[in-house]
């Protein structure tokens, strides 16, 4: 099988334009085949603001109502997606921006109102892998927003660390898949306050240990389970390392 | 050769929620290979004005300084776009949002300052039919929007019309085209007070005619030279009619 990189980079670096360019470098150096999957949640917060939407934000997460979720459409699905393939085009990389609406990628049903209700947010039912195998085995490089559907004509809001690590299982039938989950720091810390004790390795047991003893803890946690559970449905190799660092050799590896 | 219908609709139509779900039906129901293509001036113009930014029309075009550029982007590639895409795919028509960025589908110029400056409005300088026709003939619904890119990492806003001419000529390599604008009145009017005065087909010896004794006049001419043009490429057929009547039974042919 031939090797396919997937790259999941928060909203921070592709916000700012000089982070951006630089990041985009970065990628457009990685051989082979590659998938990007943004975030865009500062330039959301921004817009709402500009526009009188508060932005509420839950575990993370944003309080998704019809106006904010037509600032994410706006934002992730336009602004910071289709920046990211002209600028990808500019440096030949044949990008291609989705969202899961788009030939029906990947199908989500709206998160049920339990405690909190999130709005429209979406929680992932299906993806299909082979139409972007298709694509990617053609040179084309897809660039996933934080968006899916529910087939019911609503796009819903829907996490990018899920995105990247759904697309992850999905192409793990057709390529040898390394998902690189970019961070602001070098990978996963011993040691919180040294950014130099990075965990080269990781293994299930060794993160319950490190969870259990606190080392591990907050939005860390639930990274390295979507991790975890990527390796476990076929993915090869999950990397943590931070954005200016993705070509595989540093951060933090989940085996 | 196989059917290809594209159908260009303006932003009236696209924008308001009870029109875009009749005339997504009614697109739905067309048979065969199709494409649509959208605007979105009127959202274009009115997030510009929340957000404080003055929308200039010249000549009907909308001058696109950085932070209009910004809408549009927004607006075009991501609202519009992908709202028209989850409507689709409630239909079960696989539809996927484009813009000329994306597989670098339409690549244009930034329009040289003479006595206007346009700012980030793009001339399109080529097309690449083959991505597309491949992707049709998968049974994919390509869905465009108005902006196109210069391969230097720039998005440019650009005219619909001008994005369903250019398809409808990269297409007909592959396909018999039909091409259908979407116009406010039942077709072109012999008398612009009488609605029910349309013109049934028109040549291009008519149309001089009509022309030269101002029958035809406005922003119908820049629409039936575009018309003309696609029929002198190998477009089989243009329709102008209204978006209530795209089953190609009415309206004025192109011939």
């Amino acid at each position: 099988m031939e090797k396919l990189t997937i790259i999941k980079v928060g909203g921070k670096i592709v916000e700012e334009k000089d982070s951006l360019q630089a990041f985009l470098h970065d990628f457009a150096a990685i051989k082979g085949h590659k998938v990007l999957v943004h975030g865009g949640g500062r330039s959301a917060t921004a817009l709402a603001s500009k526009l009188g939407i508060e932005s509420v934000m839950v575990n993370g997460r944003r309080i998704t109502d019809s106006e904010t979720l037509n600032v994410v459409i706006m934002v992730y699905g336009g602004l910071v997606n289709k920046t990211i393939v002209a600028q990808l085009q500019a440096l030949d990389i044949n990008a291609l921006g989705l969202t899961g609406a788009d030939m029906n990628y990947m199908l989500s049903e709206k998160r049920p109102v339990e405690e909190i209700d999130y709005g429209f947010v979406g929680d992932v039912k299906a993806v299909d892998g082979s139409i972007l195998a298709d694509l990617i085995a053609k040179n084309i490089v897809p660039v996933l927003a934080p968006l899916t559907h529910d087939k019911k004509g609503n796009l819903l809001n829907t996490n990018a660390d899920t995105i990247a690590g759904e697309t992850a299982k999905a192409l793990a039938r057709y390529f040898d898949v390394t998902l690189v989950y970019c961070f602001e720091k070098k990978g996963v810390l011993l040691n919180e306050h040294d950014d130099e004790s990075v965990i080269s390795d990781i293994n299930h047991a060794q993160f319950e240990y490190f969870v259990s003893e606190g080392i591990i803890r907050g939005g860390m946690i639930p990274k390295l389970e979507n991790a975890f559970d990527a390796i476990a449905s076929g993915v090869k190799q999950v990397i943590i390392t931070r954005a200016d660092s993705i070509d595989g050799q540093s951060g933090t590896k989940i085996i």
